[in-house]
């Protein structure tokens, strides 16, 4: 009964690891903002030192940006590498928050306690959930489970730019027999999911330039290009009356669901109604003929993530803007290729500017879509113990989200990956007030003990 | 000869005028931004100060805004009053500034010597040309001419929330037989002008609302509405393929010019290459059946001042907006009616929200446009004057920008204006470096001492 041994330590320790985790939530370690990036490396030397003190092996492994940790506990059987990011979103809008993002704090809602930081889901809460379960097992076993490598990026939330390098130079050392990703969440509150299926993610920021400098709106309006305009007129071009995206080809490759996964999905009774009403919506904005759950899960997108340009502060200026800026990304589906994507993009927008407006495009990340190799009987074990510990069964699913360190391990370490995550749909991730459920954190723990007993060693 | 008298004092004594003009540039007074509140009231009393000095019965005037500044000096003949606007536009983006916009200095240029710096040109150098004309004219005569009001806003570059209740209550001190305005340009460089038609202007801003707050692009990018789409939409919506405006009635009211006018506007010769080329463009923008100079004073427009919305900071964040903003303008033309087209335009927007979208609006300003009765005798008198000084034909002309006040002071107080100013087109108004050639101050305070030789007392 070691099992249930490590299981009692963790809900007898619980406040000790409820502590670790609000110590690493205090970095601000925004990957994406170069003003943040000694708060990136903090959290990496935090980290590292957490694994020494456990028994691991752990170094900090730095790249051209953000420090990679790696860290190993050889052992028998298996090699199991675990991957994280400790890196987090930006904060803004900073007013939104009801509190400083990187000042955790315990709160109790009428849905129980919750973890309230910025990464307090995304992903540091997940990813000292598998930490914490190390360290539980090692307490009452001695020694850490089976074969490990733990593995935790810094640059998850800004595109990643040295992942691909660092895993080139790293395979062999990074090689294992499985991957284990705990960045998802579960399926429902109480029903924990594995992820099978991810969408890729394609970056475009463009600047659309007019005129050679600002100009009064009233000199010029009229007979001067505005290039807000413009921009406006490329982004209205990419979506018809439909849904639809109207790039060339942009759908060429496009897999319809293999109709025993879109009957699983419809015995998930996922509720759209629910969905799209805990943030204030009722009606699907996708595609006309498909489900809300095929528009997150398995169709690609189309979204403006930001837009920007002329005079943004209190008051009016009547400017007539040199400039007009957009950051636009694709979710990607399985069969897409989003390089080609890219290049369809490139020239749909060269195409729809008018005399004297040029563009220039700065890409950010190019990830292609995951399938998961379910074969393995490791997600069935993995499922088992899921299923155990929430007492719901656990469901394999699709994610709306682009995780693309998967589709890394594919192609550059021929290895498959697990996506096991214990986050709710009303975590706010990349919002504000995020939040982490100490009940999933506690949870989340457990599972992954129960998911090594049954996998590792 | 006490004309030539007094044109030589202005000549001999004109580096002191332009230290004074220097003093009231270092005054950062951005009326449209909160943070400037106090240094809006500072402009305004050293103003009072040097009007004082001069022998002006001279006030600051509270208003719920910024504060207005009144001064007399009654003497014979006929009242004029003269207005101008010692606030100014807001600075960003600062970086592109060659110098900090309120440390202004002379500068040396290819093209003879420029006052850099923000507000030299719109509108602190040009008010000052008038009072430096009133200081000129009492050394030499002992007196101030004619009979004098002076009347300074300082709120134009932010709607003029004040002007029209200010102008109500106080309507019998302000009403003059003529208003003198000094807020335009030369027609070129050494060709003066006087403006007999200005557009008039509209402003709002809207706020699109979808999601009830921002989002994982991942997680409902597809299902959820994005609020930039619809907005993009909205604006690209605006236009039509060959340049026109498509509000409803929006063109309603809207008259051809007159021959005479088309032929005169002809005969200036205007470079449209160049007038484009300066800021980078080569071809019209506006409809196309029109020429450049009609686009620009004769013929109504629709700019976006500014858009912003989601992430727009260094890096990427695949969030999914919860709001989309833009700041939108339109310059009337006589024959339309500003409250008539804000209602079309925000009809218009409604027409276009999908489900779950709602939209805010916020006006900021109204006013129709203004033509001229240049039949009072002093119209000819100005234009003999200003070419007198200029040596060349001064021009009656039009003007893109919007110039509310003209109107105001037809409507309310019953009096026409004569549109005098010395900017020139390279003036750089409302953008980064804005400067105003030395000359212009110089050979503008000489242009108000021939006027008011002509026209005043």
């Amino acid at each position: 009964m070691s099992l249930e041994t490590v299981l009692t330590r963790i809900d007898e320790t619980l406040p000790d690891a409820v502590a670790r985790l609000l110590d690493l939530l205090r970095i601000p370690s925004i990957s994406t903002d170069p003003a943040y990036r000694e708060s990136c490396a903090e959290a990496a030397r935090w980290l590292v030192r957490e694994l020494t003190d456990l028994g691991f092996s752990a170094a900090l492994r730095p790249t051209s940006g953000h420090p990679m940790v790696v860290a190993h506990a050889p052992g028998a059987g298996r090699h199991i590498l675990f991957y994280g990011h400790y890196d987090v979103q930006p904060v803004d809008p900073l007013s939104l928050w009801d509190r400083d993002p990187f000042a955790p704090q315990i709160e109790d809602t009428p849905r129980g306690k919750v973890i309230r930081a910025r990464g307090a889901s995304d992903d540091k809460g997940q990813l000292m959930t598998f930490i914490e379960a190390c360290r539980a097992w090692k307490s009452v076993h001695g020694q850490l489970p089976g074969n490990l490598t733990i593995f935790l990026e810094g640059e998850e939330e800004s595109g990643s730019p040295s992942l691909v390098p660092f895993m080139q130079e790293n395979a062999a050392e990074l090689t294992a027999d499985l991957a284990l990703i705990c960045d998802t969440g579960l399926f429902a509150d109480d029903q924990p999911a594995i992820v099978t299926m991810l969408r890729g993610l394609l970056g475009e920021e463009l600047t659309i330039t007019g005129p050679s400098k600002d100009l009064h709106s009233g000199m010029y309006g009229g007979a001067a290009i505005n290039p807000v305009r413009v921009l406006a007129r490329i982004i209205a071009s990419l979506h018809d009356d439909t849904g639809r995206i109207t790039l060339p080809g942009f759908y060429e490759g496009v897999q319809e669901l293999p109709e025993q996964v879109r009957a699983q999905w419809q015995a998930l009774a996922f509720d759209h109604a629910r969905f799209l009403g805990d943030v204030g919506l009722t009606t699907p904005a996708g595609e006309q003929d498909r489900t809300p759950l095929e528009m997150i899960w398995s169709r690609p997108t189309c979204e403006v993530n930001g837009i920007w340009g002329g005079y943004t502060g209190d008051g009016f200026k009547t400017v007539l803007p040199a400039q007009a800026h957009a950051k636009i990304s694709f979710r990607l589906v399985p069969g897409q290729d989003p390089l080609a994507i890219r290049a369809s993009f490139r020239a749909h927008v060269q195409s729809l500017l008018p005399p004297d407006c040029r563009v220039e495009f700065h890409g950010h990340g190019a990830s292609r879509a995951s399938l998961m190799e379910i074969s393995d009987p490791a997600f069935d074990a993995a499922r088992a113990a899921l299923t155990e510990e929430w007492g719901r069964l656990a469901a394999f699913v699709g994610c709306g989200g682009s995780i693309p360190i998967a589709g890394h391990f594919k192609t550059i370490l021929g290895m498959d990956a697990m996506l096991i995550g214990f986050g709710r749909d009303d975590d706010q991730i990349h919002s504000p007030n995020e939040k982490y459920d100490l009940e999933c954190f506690h949870k989340g723990i457990r599972s992954w003990v129960r998911v090594l007993d049954r996998i590792a060693g």
